[in-house]
């Protein structure tokens, strides 16, 4: 068994595989002036960039947990996951309301990926 | 390594199977009218289904998570929640509090199982 | 396929064994008296403990959820995360705000480990 750990910053990795899974951590947008849907296209791209590292890519997502700072912005979000999944590959995923670490964080996303 | 994914509606996949474990996603009562051991109720046997669908059972259930929209409803909630798991096959359980997509929704359940 | 549960209480399951992964339950302090920094170091020996019972170690920790009761806390918790980790073997981590089952409970770590 062999773990890899892709960009370890001082508290997290951003991605880990094990046993043929992936598992990123809770993505944020870098730019968090941006409303819900440009952060949540930021966080998809990011995610995209992780799992292409971890040698997977979003067709082999298998669950997804979507904190938004306001449950009412999940239209919004989901414009943006809707664009990313292109109606196919779509994960199990739970989407629940969560103040996150910074007030300027609207939607927070992790993912496991099968690779 | 396959994955399959069942009963994917416009935005996520309601079980997806990948590497031996299924992944659900967080799973809402349809009748949202009953009280929240009622909607418990409602939902542990939707993912008895779809453990069904994906080739496994509630006795290889390894983890849990369950968002309450009132913590203070847990006791409510576990009522349902000792009846399915009849205190065999426990698995790792996290219970929080958090606001769901709908008021009306009072509790939502996403378990990964090992088949 | 076999599965090991570690230490079943009457709702759920200390940590389970699947699959070359264990899965910890969200584990929470046990002296809820001490501050958030206090509680996460019992929360994070806690740890140590289910997954040596499982068979592994922190070293092979992949993923981790915590939940804050307050998110303006996550520096203390993060002191403690940070002795533990010692910089090494970072996890995929999410760390959000949820209100916890006692108001005493102040963190709430749930982690996925490889073995």
């Amino acid at each position: 068994m062999t773990i890899k750990r892709h960009e370890p910053s001082k508290i997290y990795s951003k991605a880990v595989e094990a046993n043929s899974f992936v598992f990123t951590a809770g993505i944020v947008a870098d730019d968090t002036a941006q409303d819900v849907k440009g952060q949540t296209q930021q966080i998809l791209k990011e995610i995209d960039r992780l799992l292409k590292l971890a040698g997977t890519d979003k067709s082999k997502v298998v669950s997804a947990t979507i904190w938004l700072a306001d449950i009412r912005t999940r239209d919004a979000m989901n414009e943006a996951w809707s664009a990313w999944t292109t109606g196919q590959n779509l994960p199990g995923r739970a989407c629940i309301e969560a103040k996150l670490a910074d007030p300027r964080m609207l939607v927070e996303i992790a993912v496991v990926a099968a690779k």
